[in-house]
């Protein structure tokens, strides 16, 4: 089962293959917290939008009849009986020749059929001279005319953004169901794993994948349960594991991937349950150790220890899978196309990414130079890195100034 | 001061200037949570990266000098006196011809300056067999390389995503200060609007603006205070106005701006400080009652009532502002080039926003298609408009079939 390493395309294959597509359910919550969240039902409008016939200007209902003669040098005189206001339902009735002064919003009188706006009229005491004539339902917004009771409003799989929450309260939706999100259990291992905040003994280093993994969880869209650093026994990896199965729908570990004495947590993860390990190794650089289990339906990634390598790892194959479990169809990818300063060589028979920091040369194009990596510079090209651009397996390199498509880290303005 | 149109990039241009560019200061806090956050202080390092000469493979830590003659058909052989692990600082000291065997990670033991690789080493019980000479410093990273105490790592104004968070655990960080986020009030007036959930009695509607309003301040990187609906008289307006400048930042109101008998709005905020309205109406459509003032250094806005108007205007005039107030140099526009699908006309003498629906034509081309507006249709204009497109006040149309760019309200994949 171990170090056979499968190729890029068909460990994405596999995974997304072994992956329950909705495992997650729905849960209701309050309207005012639905932002970036993906209904679970079909909203579906209990009334009748406008609720009732309404005035979309300031200006007199009248019976559109009742105006038919008015012309700008020979006005028609109607009678004011009354004033309407915004809110309230009208006890007024509108007879022959007569009007009631009211304003956008407001509902319309009956009787009524038409508003003349104000700009139209002249008002004198009592009377009112109207100026133009009005058409029947001219400057009324009819009941039902925006949505009519029964209508679908939005549909089930709907991202949730401002104008969305808006037109849910709108038919008077406070409360509403939506897909639960991804809960991510994250930790390090490694004895030599230290808590940042704490004082670092001599041999140690400060955990750095718990806190940007988390993070990236965060980013993608999941709910990240932080868990720190895991003590450097197999008793204590496997209870985290199990409380980890036990808490959330993902888990991502960090190091003892390798092929060291000490790196026995693939073994582990798959002594949990079935099917256990299914990608172990993938022909990839950097991220080769990488690799991935099912606990029933819960998938387990253990990435490389090496930080660059493990936010790679997470970008390529962890953030597809929270997006997909979310039910997000909108997945926002973050792409620059770039020149490529230098020529740059592949990993033989391995998909090859390689981290890249973004400039401008002297003709303002957008320039790719790679991060010096190797074996120095795992938080340097952490922090250094814009993003990423692959070589595929079968090519040898990409030549410098060839175009390529950078996938990017951070959000940056070049 | 009241009804005099201002042109829209005077009015931008005048609300940028009365802007107290840094009115927020910054707190400290856990690391954990700085996501999207951003650093108020340059980021110095205590110590170096690594913080001791590091084995960067699995293998034997030796005296390089031991290893020269070492050849693939003529190894050397020395003498194994111990296990090195992670984690620890090893007690051993490696004299002429001795070796240990070490992992990834692990400190480089005292006497030894580089690692043979255990792919090129034979072990025979307490001896060594090495089959390739190694250079001092081979496979060792040596403390400091990565990064200096005293090297600064980060800079005040970047914003925090996965790679930067790993990078502050990296050298012990676990709190950090960073701008404060503005709180920013939203609130509905208007004695017609009702709280979703609640009964609708005749003659109301249900609240739109205070929803998407206050989703569009979280997504623009503010934290709402959402205020709801308040009561339609002077005196509730007056305090709701006083207890949200006592809490937050920014002000949101919505309704209540146009020229109706109830349409106080500006007035009241005129009233209760220095400069007061700086802004009333603008030169656009739709959104021309806008009003703008500043209590102090804390802008108002009064933005119409009708729920696209209102957001509209939103995204025009308060997200920068809230960007601005973050700190966030990183305003990721969110545009998409598509041909207009018919000729559009401008409102004359204002610029004029449309939202429009975008879609593809049979040639696989974006088509921006605007979305019957008028008197009817608020909420389904709302709910139907993936980003709006802009006419020049200069300029009579856009002709069919015209590039034209879209700013999109959501994310929609066309």
């Amino acid at each position: 089962m171990f170090r056979e390493l499968m190729t890029y395309d068909n460990a994405k294959k596999l995974l997304f293959a072994t992956l329950d597509p909705q495992p997650l359910g729905s849960e209701k919550i309050p309207l005012l917290k639905a932002y970036n969240r993906i209904l679970s039902e079909d909203i579906i409008t209990k009334l009748d939008i406008p609720p009732f016939n309404r005035s979309t200007v300031d200006g007199y209902a009248v019976k559109a009849d009742d105006t038919y003669e008015s012309e700008e040098n020979k006005p028609t005189t109607l009678k004011i009986i009354g004033t309407i206001s915004v809110g309230k339902c009208p006890k007024i009735q509108i007879r022959k020749n007569n009007t009631v002064e009211t304003v956008t919003g407001a509902p319309i009188p009956e009787g009524a059929n038409a508003v003349v706006m104000v700009e139209n009229t002249q008002k004198q005491e009592n009377n009112l001279l109207i100026y133009r004539a009005v058409t029947p339902d001219e400057n009324v917004m009819k009941k039902g005319t925006d949505l009519k009771k029964g209508d679908t409003v939005l549909m089930s799989g709907q991202l949730l953004g401002a104008p969305e929450i808006g037109v849910l309260a709108a038919i008077g939706v406070n409360y509403v169901n939506v897909l639960k999100i991804p809960v991510v259990s994250v930790f390090s291992t490694g004895a030599e794993i230290t808590e940042p905040g704490k004082s670092l003994a001599p041999g140690k280093i400060y955990d750095i994948n718990a806190y940007s993994l988390s993070t990236a969880v965060k980013e993608s869209g999941g709910k990240p349960i932080f868990m720190g650093v895991i003590p450097d026994n197999e008793v204590a990896l496997k209870n985290a594991l199990k409380q980890a199965l036990f808490t959330s729908d993902i888990i991502i570990t960090s190091g003892g991937v390798s092929v060291g004495p000490r790196d026995y947590t693939p073994k582990i993860v798959d002594s949990l349950g079935k099917p256990g390990v299914i990608i172990s190794g993938i022909a990839v650089k950097p991220g080769k150790p990488t690799t991935i289990a099912f606990i029933g339906n819960k998938p387990v990634f253990s990435l490389p220890g090496h930080p660059t390598s493990a936010l790679l790892i997470f970008y390529l194959f962890v953030r597809p899978v929270i997006q997909y479990l979310s039910g997000n169809k909108v997945i926002s990818e973050k792409i620059v196309k770039a020149n490529l300063a230098v020529r740059l060589f592949s990993a033989k028979g391995r998909k090859t990414f390689v981290t890249v920091k973004l400039s401008r040369d002297k003709n303002q194009k957008i320039l790719a130079t790679p991060i010096q990596t190797g074996a120095s510079g795992a938080i340097t090209t952490l922090s250094k890195a814009d993003g990423f651009i692959e070589i595929p397996a079968n090519q040898q390199f990409i030549d410098s100034n060839e175009q390529v498509t950078v996938t990017l880290l951070k959000n940056k303005k070049v």
